[in-house]
C-alpha cells in the first residue's frame, strides 16, 4: 500500500482539468474494490462520479472530494509543471495539491486503514468522488448524485468534506456550514432615444438607480451565532449602445446573495422583487438558487468528532466557521446529513505554485482514520442526536 | 446657371460621407468665382473646408452649411441607390437631399441671385461648407475655421445655418438657439474582490448608487423662456469582469447634460462633483465641452428678417425653437454672430429613402435671397441691434 504522498503525486499527474477525471478514479475505485468496497461509477455527460461503500446496516459515514482541479494558467508561470509533482522544501507543488487531490489521497488511505483494523466496524464508510465541483455549473456531479440518492432512499449520516478548510496550521480552522447562493440576472427596461430628447425616452439607468440604491443599502437580515448577515451584491451592471448620444432601453443587472439561515431563499427574492416593484420598474429577474445554506448542529456527533480530532492530533482549538463560498456539501446536507469540512491549508488554491505541506499531508490520513474511529469504530455507534433533534436551520427548503 | 434642382443632384452623386467632401466645394467654389466672390480653401487633416465671400466693408452674413453625409446604411434597404438622386412623386431622393445638400445648393443659387440683382450690396455675403458636420468628433470642420477666424479677427453679424429645420411644412420651424452639450467620462473606483467576501472588497456599483440617484433626480436649472431645463443622462453604464462571483473594482459612465443659458458648463461640472464627492466616492471625471448654448436675440435682427422671410413667403408663423441636438452654429456664434437656422423638412434625415420636396426645394433659394435683401440690398444697412445691444446670454464663456 502506498503512502499518502505517493498517490497524490500520482494523482496530480493526471491533468484532470474540469470536467475530466483522467483516471483519478479508476484508480482508486481499483485499490478500494481490492479493499471490499462495493464500487459504483456514476457517469453523467462528461463527468465522473465514483460511489464507494463498505459495510452494512447501520449509520454512514461518507467522505466527500473531487478529483478535477482548476485550470493551472499560464505553465510557463509555475517554477515547475503543475501536471509534475514536485517536492521542494518540504512541500509538494502541482495543481490540486490542496484542492483537493491531497484530502483525496488522505481519504482513500484513511479508509483503507480503518477497514484494515476494524473489519467488523459499525455502519458504513464511503467515499463519494465527483469530477465536476470546480466548474461553473456543478450539473452533472454531487447534484445530480444525490438526485440519485434521493430517489433510491440512500441513507447518509454524516459527511466530511475534503475541502481546504485550515487557514495557517493544520486543523485550525473546520467549516461546520455554508451559506446559501441565490443568483439572479435582473433587466430593467426603459424606452430607447437620442439624449438630446429626453422626453422621448425612458433610461432604464436613471429609473433604477433609487431601487439599485436601497437594494445595496438593506439589512436583509443581522445574520445569527453561526452565520454572518446575508450579503447582496451587484457582480455585473451593463447599459448602453456605446454611443454616447443615445438613451439605452436596457439595463442588466447580476446580483448575487450569500446568504445565511436567517433569511430564506424564497423571502430574498420575494423582497428584491417588492423593491423593484415599490419603484414603479419595468423589470424581469431570473432567478437561480445554486445551494441553500446549510448547518451541522452545535451538538452534531460529527462535529463534535471532528474537533475532538483536531485538538487531539493538532493541537489546536479549531474555528468552526460557516464563512467562504460554496461547496459540494450543500447538495449533501439536504439529504439529511450531518456536514463537516475538514482538509489542509487553503493560502495557494486556484494560485500558480499551488502546494501542500508534506508534513500536513502525512497527517490527514490519520485524522480522517480517527474520526472513522470515532463514529464508527463499535458496532454500537449511532448517529445519534442528529437525526432526531433536526434542529431548526438545518435543512431548509 | 443650372437651378436648385439640378445643383442639388449634382451634390447628391458624390458620394460624399464624412470626412469625404468628394469634389462638392470644388464645384461650388468655381461657380461663385466665375460671380465674383473670393475663394478660400481652408483643408484640415482630411476635412475640406471652404470659404467663399462677396462685398466689402460693412457687416457680413454667412449662410454655413455641410457637403458631407452620414453613410446610407446597407444600399438594398433604398428604394433607388442613395447616391442616385431620383425624383418619384415630387420628391427627391438619395443621401443628403434634406441633410444638407439641398439646402446647400439653395444657398449657392440665393446668392448666386443675390450678387446678381444687387452687385453693390451692402457689406459682405459669404458662404461657410465644410464636410465634417456628421463625424463624432468635428475637429477640423467649422470649429477649427472658426479658431482661424478668431485669430484673424473675422467679422460675422449674421449666420444662416442650412440645417434642416422644418417639422411638416417649409418654414413651420426656425431654430434660433441650441442648447450646449457637456459630456464626461466618470470612473469610480472601489476594491475588487470575491463576491463571498464581500467585507474585502469595495462595490463600485453599490457605492455609485446614491449619488446616481441624487445625479438622476437634481433639478438642474428650471429653464428660461428660450431653452427646456438642462437635461442630465447617463448614456452607458458599465461594471463587471462578466464573471458572477467577483466583486468589480471600477465603473465607468459616460454622462452627457444638454444645458440651458439657464446654466453654465462650469457650474454643472461643479454641481456634480460636489455629489460624487459628497458620496464620499473614489472618482474621476474626464469632461468634454462640446458645445456652448448660444441664442438669437428676441429682437435680432437675424431673427426678424427669418421671421419675416417665413410668413411673407410660406405663409406660416413659424415656431421659435432651441430643441434638438448641436449643430455647427455652436461655432460661429461665440464669434458674435447672431445665428438662426432654416432648412426643409427633417423628416427623413440620417434614414433610408431620406428625400425632399421638389417643390420645397424649389422655394428655398427664395428664402435664403430674401434674407439677403432684408440685411444687405441696401448700402446703407447695419448690423442693428444686434452688436450693440448685445444681451445677456448671448454669448457664454
Amino acid at each position: 500500500m502506498s503512502d499518502v504522498l505517493d498517490l497524490t503525486r500520482e494523482l496530480i499527474g493526471r491533468r484532470s482539468v474540469t470536467p475530466e477525471d483522467a483516471g483519478c478514479q479508476a484508480l482508486i475505485a481499483e485499490r478500494l474494490a481490492r479493499m471490499g468496497f462495493a464500487i459504483e461509477h456514476l457517469r453523467h455527460g462528461e463527468v465522473d462520479n465514483l460511489w464507494a461503500t463498505h459495510g452494512g446496516e447501520g449509520p454512514t459515514l461518507v467522505f466527500l472530494g473531487h478529483t478535477d482541479v482548476v485550470p493551472s494558467g499560464p505553465e510557463s508561470a509555475w517554477r515547475s509543471s503543475p501536471f509534475e509533482p514536485a517536492v521542494r522544501d518540504g512541500r509538494l507543488y502541482g495543481r490540486g495539491a490542496a484542492d483537493m487531490k491531497g484530502s483525496v489521497a488522505a481519504m482513500v488511505l484513511a479508509l483503507e486503514r480503518f477497514v484494515t483494523t476494524h473489519p467488523q466496524h459499525a455502519g458504513r464508510v464511503a467515499l463519494l468522488l465527483t469530477s465536476d465541483e470546480e466548474g461553473p455549473t456543478n450539473l452533472d456531479g454531487v447534484r445530480r448524485v444525490a438526485e440519485t440518492f434521493r430517489a433510491r432512499g440512500e441513507r447518509l449520516d454524516w459527511c466530511v468534506v475534503g475541502e481546504p478548510s485550515s487557514k495557517e496550521r493544520l486543523g485550525d480552522l473546520i467549516r461546520v456550514g455554508r451559506r446559501g447562493s441565490l443568483s439572479g440576472t435582473l433587466t430593467v427596461r426603459g424606452v430607447q432615444g437620442h439624449v438630446a430628447y429626453p422626453e422621448k425616452a425612458k433610461n432604464p439607468i436613471h429609473a433604477f438607480a433609487p431601487a439599485l440604491a436601497e437594494l445595496a443599502a438593506t439589512r436583509w437580515d443581522a445574520g445569527n451565532a453561526d452565520f454572518p448577515p446575508t450579503s447582496f451584491q451587484v457582480s455585473n451592471l451593463n447599459a448602453g449602445t456605446g454611443a454616447t448620444n443615445v438613451i439605452p432601453g436596457a439595463l442588466v443587472a447580476l446580483i448575487n446573495f450569500r446568504y445565511s439561515t436567517a433569511s430564506t431563499a424564497t423571502d430574498l427574492r420575494a423582497r428584491t422583487e417588492a423593491i423593484l416593484d415599490r419603484h414603479g420598474l419595468d423589470w424581469q429577474l431570473d432567478w437561480n438558487l445554486s445551494g441553500e445554506p446549510f448547518l451541522s448542529p452545535a451538538s452534531g456527533r460529527l462535529r463534535e468528532a471532528v474537533l475532538g480530532v483536531c485538538r487531539e492530533l493538532c493541537g489546536v482549538e479549531p474555528e468552526q466557521s460557516t464563512g467562504g463560498g460554496t461547496s459540494d456539501g450543500r447538495f449533501i446536507a439536504p439529504l439529511g446529513a450531518e456536514v463537516v469540512e475538514l482538509g489542509p491549508v487553503n493560502a495557494t488554491i486556484h494560485k500558480v505554485d499551488e502546494c501542500v505541506a508534506v508534513a500536513d499531508l502525512e497527517r490527514l490520513p490519520g485524522l480522517y482514520q480517527a474520526v472513522c474511529e470515532r463514529l464508527l469504530a463499535s458496532r454500537h455507534a449511532a448517529p445519534g442526536s442528529v437525526r432526531s433533534l433536526s434542529p431548526p436551520g438545518r435543512r431548509l427548503g
